[in-house]
């Protein structure tokens, strides 16, 4: 099977699960429940839910289990991806096609759909994932990875790498990896972890189903870096050139293509070997790996 | 004892325990941390964490059992302050006398530092809560109060009143119960369930302790409408008449001062009557719900 084809197949389950996990009272003002669908409702990939129940899979649970876990994940990715478009912040006004979130909603509506999305995910995971030490442990493992030690630490050391220049080229290297490792490998990997967790797996496996996912956490950066320099924004859904229009290193700005490309590879490399311990159950993440590298948008 | 005395005996450990909560590794970018810091050890009276303690002691527990939630509301207000005081939002420059946290760090860092809080306060209660059944309740419980059904829509109400014009009286008063029952009254009203689950009380006493709770948080905010017209610049920290000058919706412009605080008494009224099944050792807490009404900032 393709990665298409996998991902094909597993997306109408985790869409399904998405649509009804917003909170459907009154309680919720009727435009702060459009912001919110607005953007966890905007279509993408859905790479990190889809992980999320194929790490349950690779470890002999079935997948339903991980939904609320899948939700909760795609949520925190959806909030992070509206705070960062802020004027404020990248200043961004579309995203995978669409105007974002503060274009159509205005910057305070964006600001608190955000804050409810991520406050959201949590709710969803300690009420839905059914064994309570579990659920206890699901909040624990998204909060590290989501916060100041993970994805918002990272976005604000991708804040200030900007601002500064590099001089030799180890240190932006060194320093582009420990930004992306926060920024998107974190969440990656705790994708896996969560699906672990929901299949109550033993630590050994969720640690390398971790390491897993923070690989192929750095090879997305790589890849996303070099789509801003070589991808097609009629695909992409993004204006081309943003990166280096913003002074933000990229790897491809700091190596050139070629080598961002096999580092990617390399990373991708490192991230199956992980998986060995799996055996077969973990061929569908081996594929979507691939995905990663080979994607175009 | 006085609601004084009461609150400078708890306030200190509340202090210290919020002084440790912030993650020390180096994980965290410094600035953000001191993002963080500056926030949460602003000062402050400190009413939610110490309420929190006082609903685990008059449930016959100790309240050191207490402290992770204590600090987990404490970094959720303080989230809400930062986020709201957004030029985005309310642009206020001015919290507790100081400058907020977007004039010192900047509009980026104060959005991320808020969602660093946030996601901190889930981090706390899952991880140091020792009973895990007990953790994934807290965290569901603070999440439900925090999110779009809670203070979250609760704010996006307050700034969608600001853009209508009141007609007749009675319509807007009801807007505002239920904005403010959002707003504050569930934040509240989750820091005394919170500190009865800990505590591991029975429903019936959660249910009671909650509606407390709620009841203080509606005075309290006729009390800070009353402040907010009334109040001495010097020692409420914030600038007077900010609340028409913005057009918002307050009690006082709606009913007069004198019936604004004829409301909040009977609010504290039907608090204090919600803790009579505890007996006596919920005192501590009829002594801090009449500070609400009687405090000058």
């Amino acid at each position: 099977m393709s990665a298409k084809q996998l991902l094909d197949q597993y997306r109408p389950m985790v869409e399904a699960a998405l649509a009804e996990s917003l909170p459907s009272g009154s309680e919720t003002p009727s435009r702060l429940r459009e912001a919110m669908q607005y953007s966890l409702m905007a279509g993408g990939k859905r790479l990190r839910p889809i992980l999320v129940l194929l790490a349950t899979e690779a470890c002999g649970e079935h997948p339903s289990a991980a939904l609320p876990a899948a939700c909760a994940i795609e949520m925190v990715h959806t909030y992070s991806l509206i705070h960062d478009d802020l004027p404020a912040m990248d200043d961004d006004e579309l995203r995978r096609g669409q105007p974002t979130s503060h274009v159509v909603f205005g910057d305070a509506m964006a600001i608190l759909a955000g804050d409810a999305l991520l406050t959201r995910a949590f709710e969803i995971l300690a009420s839905e994932v059914s064994e309570k030490t579990a659920a206890a442990e699901c909040c624990r493992v998204l909060a590290a990875a989501a916060g100041s030690e993970g994805m918002v630490g990272g976005q604000v050391a991708d804040l200030q790498a900007s601002d500064a220049a590099p001089d030799d080229l180890e240190e932006p290297i060194r320093l582009l990896d420990a930004i992306h490792l926060r920024k998107t490998g974190r969440l990656l990997a705790c994708s896996l972890e969560l699906g672990a967790i929901v299949a109550g797996a033993d630590d050994d496996i969720r640690r390398q189903l971790g390491h897993f996912g923070q690989q192929i956490g750095l090879a997305f950066q790589v890849a996303d870096d070099l789509l801003d320099v070589v991808g097609d924004a009629s695909r992409t859904g993004k204006a081309g050139g943003r990166d280096a229009e913003l002074g933000k290193w990229t790897y491809p700005a700091l190596v050139g293509v070629e080598e961002s490309r096999d580092m990617a590879a390399r990373y991708i490399a490192g991230a199956c070997e992980a998986l060995a311990p799996l055996g077969d159950t973990a061929t569908p993440l081996v594929t979507l790996a691939g995905f990663i590298i080979e994607r175009d948008h």
